[in-house]
């Protein structure tokens, strides 16, 4: 893997030139960050966990007929992604009042919400990634109506899939963020998902306990945040686990 | 006056029962606040100009045909209007680029827009009138989609107005804000223009200085704001000022 050239570094992940034209090499780190990289650590195995979560939900859209950037899996580390224009917008699906929108609705956390809500944030760090309106969006040329439209169905869609696939292993899927990109088939655009699905992007309850099972772990001090997302990885059978004969999950690069 | 019931007090305008069913009377305080009433004066005589200036917006669209709860001015502090349901939501509609969106979307103050664009704030003082979009608008049940398109269009409507208005005293019209309500009549619902329409509710920017006549004055520290709020009524003819003969504008109630 030497000499290959980096094309972007963010906070989780690298993104490196991949083998073939329209695709990308994306690189799990170990890194986290919280609260527009203010607070940082470096918990040792997470880019595993989330390189092989991400391929586990991906691939599960792509056979559902969601379009992801995901290809193929390449290592313990690294998968194999189509190359995309990224649309600057985090588009986040709400099921239930957690985080921001509780602070800044006056919702207590954990309220059901009465429909599921989609939201798109500016992607500007500077910014600290303000919420914006479809009219900025449309004013600003950051994406038009029916991409907008299509980002809706996609972020829906999305929800619905990964609502399920939770609730079959006893997790209540709060929210959750994605990315979707452009790609060009000829002259034929269109909308696919992209950048990563973990739970660094995700708010995963436990539906018994209500236990958090996502990046708030490490947000607000809650405990081990590799610990919280080995468990998700193993309820969804991705990796081994204990009571699997394997008490250790194998995550070594 | 005695024994009138007061029916609701807010920052600058207290409103009473009307005299007949379904009216009001809005009474125009001299209070100042801003910055979510952190910041507060008394400005003599600016309850008197915004009972004046509403009066001339809100009268001016009632004559194109913009409906909203304007019925007559009762004295200098003082006008009936129609009672509504109010929308809790702020209407904020800009055209160029001046406080907050300035801030939050990084656009430097003064940039023309490239388009007006319609912004919601949720009306609520505890949580500092947070931007929402229409998700959360429709989700909660502030209002229905029907609402927000009419909501809109009457919103673009007043933009029209307002900026030809402006535009002919030699004055910009950056941005401004309307609050909207419901009326019935029988059955039938229908959306109006409400509150003020004054320069407590919109940035007025002098077209060749760039000199500002509006509630910024008293925000930034400018000048006197009783001054700038007399000297757009001037240019609008709604009250006598420096060159008609009369020094000072009649502000006696």
């Amino acid at each position: 893997m030497a000499r290959r050239k980096k094309v972007y570094e963010g906070k989780a992940k690298i993104l490196y030139e991949g083998p073939e034209p329209g695709t990308l090499v994306q690189y799990f780190k170990d890194d986290a960050t919280a609260f527009n990289a203010e607070k940082r650590a470096t918990i040792e195995g997470k880019g595993v966990l989330n390189n092989r979560l991400s391929e586990f939900f991906m691939s599960g859209l792509n056979a559902i007929g969601v379009p992801t950037h995901f290809i193929r899996r390449l290592n313990m580390r690294e998968q194999l992604i189509r190359a995309v224009e990224i649309i600057p917008l985090e588009v986040v699906v709400r099921n239930v009042a957690a985080g921001s929108i509780s602070k800044r609705l006056g919702i207590e956390e954990g309220t059901a919400l009465p429909r599921p809500i989609v939201e798109f944030y500016f992607k500007n760090d500077e910014l600290g990634d303000p919420l914006v309106s479809e009219e900025h969006i449309i004013a600003f040329g950051w994406a038009t109506q029916q991409d907008l439209d299509d980002m809706v169905s996609l972020a829906l869609r999305v929800n619905d899939f990964l609502s399920g696939l939770m609730l079959g292993v006893g997790i209540k899927l709060v929210d959750f963020k994605i990315e979707i990109g452009r790609i060009w088939d000829g002259d034929y655009m269109r909308l696919i998902v992209a950048d990563e699905i973990s739970p660094d992007s995700c708010r995963l309850w436990d539906i018994e306990t209500g236990k958090k099972l996502d990046k708030d772990v490490f947000r607000r001090d809650l405990g081990n945040l590799a610990d919280a997302y080995t468990e998700v990885a193993r309820r969804l059978g991705v990796m081994p686990g204990p009571g699997t004969g394997v008490t250790k999950p194998t995550l070594i690069n």
